[in-house]
């Protein structure tokens, strides 16, 4: 039927020229008379969707904006992450779901502690580390696992930053998963044991037992430099695309980097700076902690002061790390942020270790200096911890922790700017609630600064900051801005605060608030508008009154997702800061909410969906719905 | 000297006139001249200021309004608790100082255990309980005791907010007291053994040594019916004041009580109602926490709603009780709010009698039994519980629980109806962020209410509000106002989370941060105006926006607080809820508040000192100072 066939063709090529888009055509033909059924616009990978919107810009069809706003930002992550070969994971049926913690796909043998996922991974093996929750004294077997299965924990626990930040998978929050021992785990149905195969998909949050294959992400390898970038067509699509975002975008992207590491895969993928570098993550390395807990113990201050003299060298070649690697961007370095008992033992297995040996152990030197460290813990020991003695209240009771911290940031800062690189660095002090915490550890920063610049023969410029992450910084903003020089929304918290949501705990009912609809959305992965929103808003107003130039900032998690980057866009922040592996996200986010030009008087309400490709799909099928109406009669005399 | 004397006594009467109050005199005679060379107000006890001023009145020299600000509102303490004997304690060393969580003295034999406390009672002892901190299951030895003693916990831990409430003395925190075991405390230098006989000053937070004596507060005989009203001049006095302040305020006052014994004290102080009874300080007593555990280790709704039919009666006993004490003032209700591992034993002792049991015992079956019960306990466990599954969260999750409680409170309601007694519940949905939330639950009990008041053939009147503790909730309460028909706020957990400090672990740097100058006074103890206050202006504002006839109250601790109580009165709520032993320190506070006449406008900055008493004083004072300076030259000639 060559007619019709003609026909057809010229109705597709007027159709796509029509909706500038790749098109899937319902037809039929009857008696050599072609009908066009319904037509919508094609659903897409993200790998094809970045590839059509780059060849049709190539072709003409579409502007560099249009094509940035045909891709949704949560699309690239199939660029950025290993995935599991799509047939291979039709095959298998999960055994149970858990939160989407840390996107990508990971497959490799079961370890059930820290320490032999490191044995395991040293002997070859592809390594997840399954645990009921994890704490930071997991960190080494994290490093040394592909990703992280977790029967607790929401968005935002341990586990899920860790695994952001680092870049491996996460499924948490699994309920599904019972750790029964050190050596077996339930997994709905099933029990393995440590060795067995599992298949875990950050990206859906499913669980599959054995061995599912996995394709490798090309620009990750190029990022490492283990590709070179002219030889990936997959590379070549996906910078040229990010190369438009960055043309459109205001919003700076900074990411969320600890070490250097992180800091080089960042750059790799386009971060403008480190908007929070967590400096207690420098200490959890094997060979700190020691020194860091001997600190935690001591009685007096000199004592303290004694091992903080240990940790400098340390914590300064840290700093020197991220400014060689950072090349001149803004480097931000939070002061020591966490409860101290995170870096002890847990105390009730102290508890339990006495215990046993009270009933077992000839040894009573053994036993008492187990007491004495369980002493030094439960004086430490706190009901709500994330309420308790951290942030600056550490740096306020301790001084000399901040002391240590800032002659480390500033004498780093000196050595590198010998070498001829400029650096600012951004000293930033969390958990600030009140003008008088500010004041009084910039105060202790500005003298300890000027001390070492002067003994160092140098003259630098720094910036003295804070987080703002607590309701009361919020509310007081006008007042802290006078002291603080930058403010960086520190929205995990903010956010913990302001619903009174524990972030390790509240996946237990934030599931059945969503089911309840009492929340359309886990609030510590797409920030909340309404409540959170209304004071940052507040803040920005009061703090840019107080301080005209106020350099404003987000490090929260909501920095790399891309409804909350929107209405950072909105509110007029300066950047967002996130996890190195979703920098291009946030990129193209910042990109999208350019353009779709939405202000911050239009945002009061409660989040908008995205724009982005998804929006223009569902812009062509509500026509495509009436189409559908219009033709049903018909088709069903054609059909 | 006839003739100075003379002049002496006209000057002394006319100064006294002058200042028209009670006067320190400074006078030489050189030469037969009179000097008079400073004067002050006099420096009075609580007992003394009340009968001064009383007096004062009825000698025409002052008004009723004058006397109302002559006495400070915690002046009043020495009238509602028992005291020291003045000269005894002086003679006596304090071993240690804590806070001063539950004002009054009581001396007696140290217990370790609530047990031993509630055993050590029985046989006749005064007893004062000293733990390391308490929890809810100590609440039987608490019942048993005069006082209690704790190494841990601030101003509104849970041993603070039970003593203030059950009037019990109570010195929190006390950093010089380890209890080392069941039968032994340190206490500074000394080492004490259960028995020995220990004093506490819950008003200055002194702990001493032995048994010093105590007097009695005749104004508590008289409330408890212990004394004739008419043969005590100490409570004629007091009244008086009181029946004038009542005349002034336009604040109401109502008291925190959770059973009928409370709610009688309450109204013997003066309370206006009810504004908070905590429901689940029901379900700890002995009868009925082994029920509670059941419901709580149920697996399915079915069985859960089984052992809530077991609660039913006794919860509806409790109200009914508290609506006959209440006699037709407003009773408000709130629904259960903590967290349900409260109720069941700590996961650390599990852990540990477990260890001990599987090296000891040759019964597996309770191995077993207490396996499974810290499976549900850390199933239960939260890293941050104040921030977890409890307040409206609970009744979300769990509506039949919600279903329960509001079915005892309706039918309670109308029981009492019956009896011809007008009754109004005010039911109170805790922690709540979201209107969806208050939304939900209020459905839930309309509903049920409905079924209920049909069921009893009865028809009354209640409302539905809901707490505001929560920064959200004061961020959006314009949302939530559309749905709730009061606010009372929970200034204890809105000062939580608004500064992000765990009530329960503050005290650690709350007072290094006093020191320091960083804190002006405890927020837990003094309401925070520039943060807090702030949040509840908002609150007040959006809230009564959308409904105009909005009923707000304020039932955190900060209910008994005069400083508190005068901002709030400048808020313009419509009433406080304290401790029934706090209610006429309220009323006196919201009579001054009344008189100073500050208004909403005039309190945007720092909290003002207390007006009162002190303040009078100090006018003088400053007078004083002048005439000194004016005097200087001359003292020197004359002495």
């Amino acid at each position: 039927m060559p007619g019709a066939y003609k026909e057809l063709v010229a109705t597709h090529h007027r159709l796509e020229r029509h909706y500038r888009d790749m098109l899937d055509l319902e037809f039929t033909i009857q008696e050599g008379k072609l009908f066009m059924l319904q037509t919508r616009v094609g659903k897409r990978t993200g790998l094809a969707a970045v590839r059509i919107a780059v060849d049709m810009v190539k072709e003409g069809l579409i502007s560099k904006r249009e094509a940035v706003l045909r891709v949704a930002p949560d699309q690239l992550a199939q660029y950025l992450y290993p995935i599991f070969d799509a047939a291979e994971e039709a095959k298998c049926t999960a055994l149970g779901k858990g939160l989407p913690a840390g996107p990508g796909a990971a497959a490799g043998k079961i370890a059930l502690t820290p320490d032999r996922a490191v044995e395991m991974q040293a002997r070859g093996d592809r390594v997840v580390l399954v645990r009921q929750e994890t704490s930071p004294d997991d960190i080494h077997g994290m490093h040394a696992s592909l990703g992280f299965l977790t029967a607790r924990g929401g968005m935002t626990s341990h586990a899920a930053v860790v695994a952001r930040q680092m870049g491996k998978v996460c499924v948490a929050g699994c309920e599904a998963v019972e750790v029964e021992n050190a050596t077996t785990v339930r997994i709905g149905s099933l029990v393995f044991k440590e060795g067995d195969y599992l298949s875990i998909n950050g990206s859906t949050g499913n669980v599959y037992k054995g061995d599912i294959p996995v394709v490798e992400s090309e620009v990750i390898q190029v990022v490492q430099g283990r590709m070179d970038a002219r030889k990936s067509e997959k590379y070549g699509y996906f910078s040229t695309l990010m190369s438009w975002a960055d043309e459109i975008r205001r919003l700076k992207v900074r990411a969320n980097a600890d070490i250097p590491d992180q800091a080089k895969i960042a750059r790799g993928f386009g971060a403008e700076g480190i908007g929070l570098c967590r400096t207690e993550h420098m200490f959890f390395a094997e060979d700190r902690i020691p020194i860091m807990q001997q600190m935690i113990l001591a009685r007096t201050r000199e004592d303290r002061e004694c091992y903080l003299d240990q940790l400098l060298p340390l914590q300064k070649q840290d700093f020197i790390g991220l400014y060689r690697e950072m090349k001149g961007f803004p480097v931000t370095i939070r002061l020591l942020d966490p409860p101290l008992h995170e870096f002890l033992p847990k105390r009730e297995d102290l508890m339990v270790d006495i215990a046993r040996l009270e009933l077992t152990s000839g040894n009573p030197g053994i036993i008492e200096e187990k007491r004495r460290l369980l002493a030094r813990v439960e004086e430490l020991h706190e009901f709500n911890p994330m309420l308790g003695l951290r942030g600056c209240r550490l740096g306020i009771t301790m001084p000399e922790i901040t002391r240590m911290q800032a002659r480390a940031i500033i004498e780093a800062a000196c050595e590198v700017a010998r070498e001829g690189k400029k650096i600012v660095p951004e000293i930033m002090i969390p958990l600030v609630g009140m003008v008088t915490e500010m004041k009084a550890q910039k105060d202790l920063i500005r003298e300890v600064a000027e001390e070492t610049m002067k003994r160092c023969g140098a003259k630098l410029s720094y910036l003295v900051g804070t987080m703002i992450e607590l309701p009361r910084a919020a509310v007081t903003a006008k007042r802290i801005a006078e002291e603080a020089e930058f403010f960086s929304f520190g929205t995990n918290d903010l956010t913990q605060t302001t619903f009174g949501f524990s972030r390790d705990d509240a996946a237990k009912f934030v599931g059945i608030y969503k089911t309840e609809n009492i929340l359309e959305a886990d609030p510590f992965a797409v920030l909340d508008r309404e409540g959170v929103g209304a004071l940052m808003r507040m803040a920005i107003t009061e703090g840019r009154q107080a301080r005209p130039g106020l350099k404003l900032g987000i490090c929260g998690e909501h920095g790399g997702d891309p409804s909350s980057v929107e209405f950072c866009h909105q509110l007029g922040l300066d950047y967002v800061s996130c996890s190195p592996y979703r920098v291009p996200i946030a990129r193209l986010a910042a990109a999208q909410a350019a353009l779709t030009g939405a202000d911050t008087q239009k945002t009061t309400g409660k989040p908008s969906k995205q724009r982005s490709g998804r929006s223009a799909d569902r812009t062509v099928s509500r026509r495509q719905t009436s189409h559908r109406r219009g033709h049903t009669g018909r088709s069903r005399q054609v059909r």
